[in-house]
């Protein structure tokens, strides 16, 4: 549906997970009887929530977790983890700067390098564990660091930047050859971040495992303000999924789209897999976790750009364990823990079986908008006014 | 009118309350010359306004001044009134507890087993007090409860349950054919919820007296936000009332449509009928009364779920007598009082004699959306500065 | 354009002054060149500014200013100038009234009987002091007071009610004939509140020589929330005025729009001519003149209802003289004085020589919502938090 | 897309930069790559980012500051800097009113005349400096001061008024013939504010070198309270470089659109060229910077106006140097500082090496409106509550 912006601009409407709403169908079932498994590149993933490769989400301990209670944690191999031995004592710096300096402490952070030993070292300690260790690289670090990572055991490695594409152009650096890449590696490969169909059937052709989905909505990350940049992620889900259907019906290839990015409650993750996700990362709302590394802040891994910082460092609290985030039993009634719990009992309610039936339950337009009476409401209930 | 939300997925738009107004006609009557009555399995109820089978809305008190003043209330049977002797005690518990021990007091409370002989003990309280015993039980425990309080007197039996289809799959529940148990049961029974199209005409097609509309949109409900589910009221009321009419048209049945949730003030109610609903079940209005088990609280039934809570207990306050709420006169502008009273000028000012000339009355989008004078208005005019 | 609002329910979408915006033509004009002159009923009025029928606007004093300034004061021939010799004291008694008492005391005040002697005093007042004298009467009050006010040397007679039709059914009252009326009293007859084409058209055949335009928008009306009726200015005002032309076209008669309600500022009072409406009808806005009766308060005449308030009082302030807010000069740059001087402009800035032509200036559909940014810029400029 | 607004009103939606969001392409490029120079009538600007002719943004000073670091900076010849030799008294006295008294005081403050010798003597000072000189004037003074700019080496004339049009009627004012100037004075000229395909086609056959895209939606303006009037920014953009296209296919020449108004952050700039524009002109962005004239106020140049003052003098504060606001490196992560490194990273990211490239990157329709969660999430990371 082509909309006219102006004369000479015809553009669409794409939409945002608080406009849209999860509708039942002529069935339900028990939610102890739903599948919420999927694979990504031959390993078997028990429920469809994935840890950011962020600083404040995932460190070794809350990787290895994070594959014992049924997800995946991403580690970034060029976050504080592999540029300081103790990781932790930088940590505890980040969580302890004031508003005013933590931008420029951060530009100052990320300057020291990163120590191949160190790459090893953390990979090890999450394979020790008994975790699977999947590591995040940027697309300029994938030919340095990944074979580094996939000789020290990594079971996945994610090449990530905020847009990814497969046609980049600069004078300075070497591209990056994704598909020669995946080629060499022989570890399962995911890429992103993308959100439309054109570039993620470009990136499915390169032989990855499964596409990142999401520019621009997380939490933590700013990238509309600064750069104009970013699609609702309903939208970006849905097109990047109808890639993935047409080029599997093409090929026979079955490539995972992983919704990254804007989802803050179980809903908002109930949502995504409706809209097409396989599965979906976040960050977030992993950071409140007891055991998150980011001692309840949480920031972006484009916070300490040098020039042009576009994440925020957001105080998220910290509201319980990281199993009772991911499997209950919850003690907050706002879709802040139990994710798993939470996704079964929407399947269940929506009768939907596995993860592909989900992706294909109803969905409405039915935008959340805040209206005079909510808004006082609200204010109200939080004792702004009587 | 078929949206595409991205490719590979089609949707469509879902309308709230806050989205529509009523439109006048070309005639006006004398509000006192309109009748309001509506029948629901041969039992006449002289106003459309039932009180939610919520523990903080109904007891048998409460049940039998519904009745009294024109309209009917539901008593929940798997509530506090029929696990403790003493309910009372519990519902001053309730309301003394602070808001970061609710959740879990809510979840020890509920615990409690449904007692037999309690749900006996209830029904004729209200029997007693003159008043019509309407009950509530979930799909799994219907067969257990309902006939004891079919035996017990109950006028009417409310099988409600956050989400309810026809086919339910569960490897541990045995499924409740409701087609059966309204065979056997012989009073008349009221289902619920649903919110589409067709599982209202599935839900018809088992023999039920009415059914109830509404997944999500309730003050104390937060099903959209942990599991992403939920329709917008005036789309699911259009929806399901238009199963009546076609189901009507087929068999000759009138099957009536009952809004549950999301109206907070009188105009809610007067909105819900234009949409096609011949009454509605109303719980946070009511919760207001002076009368209110909930003591100025409320929560919804889905609050003690012990692993997955998604009710909230709101402060709601006491705002008037129940008589005020339901006839008046009103002391406030705000249409939180004299509810019947606004039903009767509504349809007169929009020229409807009867609910059924209600449900055609013109309706259009509107949004009531906050706009930055608005906000600013209100905000000013509350003292938030100056 | 038909939208569905769900099965078996067709409506459309309406438009406030918030979801719209005026576009430049290909002309512009010195704004000391316009004509803002229009004719209502053979009486000649130099700016389309009309004030409204409420007590806390209107007195005989406020009257004559309005004209004298190039406007139109409507009396209310039901408020408390009609039902005490000395109004004052009674709008003091208001004025000084707390939040708790003052819908009671609303409620007491008007119970007071409408005394006939002071409907012909208060004409006098205003003819005295040379202002045109038009006053207001509700139908069930129009055959009783209607005769007298016209004796009393009455202009204009304005029928006005919540909503107006032509055919009223009622068993207590006698229905007014309204063309029988018109014909009887001899003065020009103003009717409304009306929204619709259909309804504008069928008050035409009356006879009337204006017809006000507008159901639930007012800032001191609460239709919308306590009936559900309200449809949105923009909207109502294109409807009736699209009745206007047609009515102008079949029978040459030209029957005047005035849109009442739901105007804060004056680019409202341009936007409200440029949907096609001829003048307006103002409340609030005058409120804050430092002359008007209700003494930096404002409240509506559904307010007093005995048993259905449908009011707010709201302290509006006093931001400068009745000229100020007319004629200007400006102190402030908000939108709030100099109406005559911001149509002048608007008028000039668009191209518009006369307000004929002002009605036919582009529109846009352009909603200034509320966006995260503006929200807390706004908050931010007024210290809420730095 | 025709709307009906109402029965005989036809309206179209337009939209502003929060609607709007920027789509990847199947390239990127390195920001370092990207080429961001534009040419406005013959002269090369390597950013195309140009300061407000306002008096708190554009003093001597900061005009050669504009020009060093890439953009261009306008002076208004009608402002305090032709007015008072000792204007920066002047701009003293104005950062010290108080909110109640500063509208008087502008109002008092523009009343004195403008004197030719300063304006010669300002347009010395930004040449002496090495800046580009441009200058801006109202219709109405162009034939006056627009020679004398001409012959103090003006490099560039901007002629300026809320709305201008090929066709002014005025009876006391002779109209500025735009033709003629344009090939008397013999310097580039740029004549604005328009909006619409019409205007914008009707003032490039002048033989005007730029036009000035933006009526209503600045920080500082509030012509859309006042008059009503008001298109949204990404709508007029697209309209009037559309115009651009047509005028250049007919033609053979390029007129450039610079969008002016309604941009706060780095992103709105990046939204205004893909929408259309050559370049953007900005105000309150750069009265943030530590030599701004506007010693951290901004306001704009109606706020003066004897009877109709229509801006608002705001709080902007100071967040760095006019340097780090253009060119970084930026110390916050909101859009506020970097501009040119926000503009080629966005570029880069959406693979456009071209200011013309960038006009053709894809956009969707994407609001981003404040839904509860965002508002209370907000509010939370501010502490406005817990």
């Amino acid at each position: 549906m082509e909309i006219e912006l102006g004369k000479g601009k015809k553009v669409r409407r794409a939409y945002g997970f608080d406009e849209i709403a999860l509708v039942q169908s002529i069935k339900t079932i028990d939610p102890e009887d739903v599948d919420t498994s999927i694979e990504i590149g031959g390993i078997k993933i028990s429920a469809p929530i994935i840890a950011s490769a962020m600083d404040s989400v995932v460190d070794p301990r809350t990787a290895a977790l994070m594959s014992q209670y049924g997800g995946l944690g991403v580690i970034n191999l060029q976050g504080v983890q592999t540029r300081y031995e103790d990781a932790d004592a930088i940590l505890d710096k980040i969580a302890a700067a004031s508003r005013e300096e933590y931008v420029t402490l951060m530009q100052k952070i990320y300057l020291e390098p990163v120590k191949p030993h160190l790459i090893e070292k953390r990979i090890k300690q999450i394979k020790e564990k008994g975790g699977i260790a999947a590591v995040s690289v940027t697309p300029q670090a994938a030919l340095e660091y990944g074979p580094i990572a996939a000789k020290a055991g990594a079971d996945m490695i994610v090449i990530q930047v905020t847009v990814v594409s497969t046609i980049h152009k600069s004078k300075q650096f070497a591209t990056l050859d994704i598909k020669k890449f995946c080629k060499d590696v022989k570890v399962p490969v995911i890429v992103g971040n993308c959100v439309t169909y054109e570039v993620a059937l470009s990136l499915m052709e390169t032989g990855v495992a499964a596409i990142l989905v999401g520019i621009g909505p997380g939490a933590a990350c700013t990238s509309r303000g600064v750069l104009g940049i970013g699609v609702p992620m309903a939208t970006s889900i849905a097109d990047c999924a109808g890639a993935r259907d047409d080029y599997h019906k093409k090929t026979g290839k079955y490539v995972s789209i992983i919704a990254d990015g804007g989802m803050v409650v179980s809903g908002d993750i109930c949502k995504a897999l409706a809209c097409g996700a396989d599965a979906v990362m976040i960050g977030s709302p992993l950071a409140k976790a007891q055991e998150a590394p980011g001692r309840s802040f949480h920031w972006g891994m484009a916070t300490p750009n040098a020039t042009l910082p576009r994440g925020t460092r957001i105080k998220v609290g910290t509201i319980g364990t990281l199993k009772e985030i991911l499997l209950g039993p919850a003690r907050f009634d706002d879709g802040s823990q139990n994710f798993i719990g939470a996704i079964k009992t929407s399947m269940g309610t929506l009768g939907a079986e596995t993860i592909k039936e989900m992706q294909n339950v109803e969905v409405v337009i039915a935008p959340s908008l805040l209206t005079e009476g909510k808004v006082f409401q609200k204010a109200q209930s939080l004792g702004m006014y009587k």
